[in-house]
């Protein structure tokens, strides 16, 4: 948890090893070997975040690139660079991406709310610069619509139990100047019924095939909330978080995480508060059903529902891969 | 916040100021002096804690005793005995009336459950000893379940910003050894998703005639999430949380406390957690609609609803009163 946010996940541990590949003077295989060598590398950093699906996508991508290289390479060296080049790409594309998920996100809250030119909206946990290579996803279309000046006042949970909306999404937020209201995640409610959220948007650690979408402990409850009070309830996420393989949230494995979270300050690492000897139970995501949720928001435009009130992602993305070169 | 909880808040009022004309040996007044100075501290007692009705009521019911006790007295003296033996009675009455709660409480529970032989229980902020004169309201109807031996587990959440769910009724849990389950607020809507929540039950700082209940921040979120998964959402309070004077929860008044006991741990006494210069939107309360409560248990019974889909709290307390001394 020290590296957090699925898009960042995906780039740090991808630069992470062209760190250690740059600096892998001593290595004296073959180009195999170290195609070898970085595929092992990769599936370990896979392995340690089973729930974050961009990393693994990430993974594959390199291993394509690493794949590819090697019909041409004759030395380590030239995999090695091809692997460096490939991440630093990678970076460059993330924060191209997230502008992206910023510009549609715009446009699509814009045209679903009652006053289009000064809305509030509610987030959840962090999706901005600190959890993705730079300007964010729900965190980057708060970014946008506040840049366009149409942003009225930006709402941001504590995020219980690690805190990342009141420690990061809050930092954010004060540090570009954006009108911003931190509050209890329990007290979101309250916030809808009195009239002050026009829409709710938060990221996505995976996203299944049908729409069924799991996040921060908290998304599910926000998303009835809204539901209950006629708001629309947004994902916004690259489309490296849909799993296509995954025909919905059912397939979705969800960690569960210390209870010192709950136990102690500061993520486990502070004063205790809670009484001790409690049991805990502290699942660090929950599902969002796709029937709560009004659109997703990828950096290839807004996925919105067919007639059937469902989602065809799939449909989605092979339009997608037709259409452009991603 | 030192004393917390309505019944509690309400009576330890009654008996600070019984202890202050217990050791008050200097009033050189007449009774009619003395009956004006215990007004006067306990209209200042009452106008400290808004949205507790139950001091307000204990006020009057005091007020009434002393005024009686005027009739006869001769002396200061006898009317702080009057006053005091009032106050003993109502500490005495409000274990009693917690005691009925309980059983009350748990014939309904038994009675909606789908298996009455064992059932789990979600409670919100702290409602039992600590809050009350002894045995608790919410956390009474959970102790009766588990004297029954029918209780599977508790649920008791944090209960953010103050923490008095991880605090006091962890603490209360597990010294009764009762079987019990810690989560963050915003966990409880993946507990009931998962079938592991069999009914929701809280206390109330004021209830209005038709139902409409407040109490602490989040309960109104937890009412929306039963609601869409068809749990049952009861409130567990005595008749003094009861304001029949208000038609409805729009009249109640929602105090806000301070920014800090976001910003910090410790309910603003700790360490800093919070990014510094955000703003801070921190309800005490809020007000759950009665269309969300499927019964208001008392000391005198359930509350249910009419035909019509509303609680008639009036003709309930009526009925109390004209057939029993309370």
């Amino acid at each position: 948890m020290v590296v957090r946010g699925a898009p960042a996940i995906a780039i740090a541990a991808a630069l992470s090893l062209a760190v250690e590949v740059f600096n892998f003077h001593g290595f004296d295989g073959s180009a195999s070997d170290a195609v070898a060598f970085l595929e092992n590398k990769l599936d370990y950093l896979v392995s340690s975040r089973p729930t974050a699906v961009n990393l693994a996508d990430a993974a594959l991508k390199l291993k394509h690139v690493i794949a590819k290289a090697l019909a041409t390479a004759t030395e380590a060296k030239s995999i090695f660079k091809a692997y460096i080049e490939a991440s630093e790409d990678m970076l460059e594309d993330d924060v191209v991406s997230n502008k992206a998920i910023g510009n549609f996100g715009l446009s699509l809250l814009r045209q679903q709310a009652k006053n289009p030119d000064k809305l509030s909206v509610l987030t959840h946990c962090n999706t901005g610069s600190l959890a993705t290579a730079g300007y964010g996803t729900a965190l980057g279309v708060i970014r946008a619509l506040h840049t366009q000046g149409i942003l009225e006042r930006a709402y941001c949970t504590e995020t219980r139990p690690f805190n990342q909306g009141s420690r990061l999404t809050a930092f954010e937020l004060v540090h570009e100047k954006i009108p911003a209201t931190l509050i209890a995640d329990s007290a979101a409610a309250a916030l809808m019924k009195d009239g002050r959220v026009d829409g709710v948007i938060v990221g996505a650690d995976r996203v299944a095939s049908n729409g069924d979408t799991a996040n921060k402990i908290g998304t599910y409850s926000l998303a009835l909330c809204a539901k209950h009070h006629g708001i629309p309830f947004y994902v916004a996420a690259p489309l490296t978080s849909v799993d296509l393989s995954l025909s919905s949230g059912k397939e979705i494995v969800i960690e569960e995480r210390s209870p010192k979270e709950l136990m102690h300050t500061h993520g486990g690492l502070g004063e205790r508060i809670a009484a001790p000897g409690i049991s805990v139970w502290n699942p660090a995501f929950d599902m969002t059903p796709a029937e709560l949720i009004a659109g997703i928001i990828t950096e290839k435009g807004v996925i919105t529902k067919n007639g059937n009130d469902t989602f065809d992602i799939s449909s989605f993305a092979k339009k997608i891969t037709g259409n452009s070169s991603r």
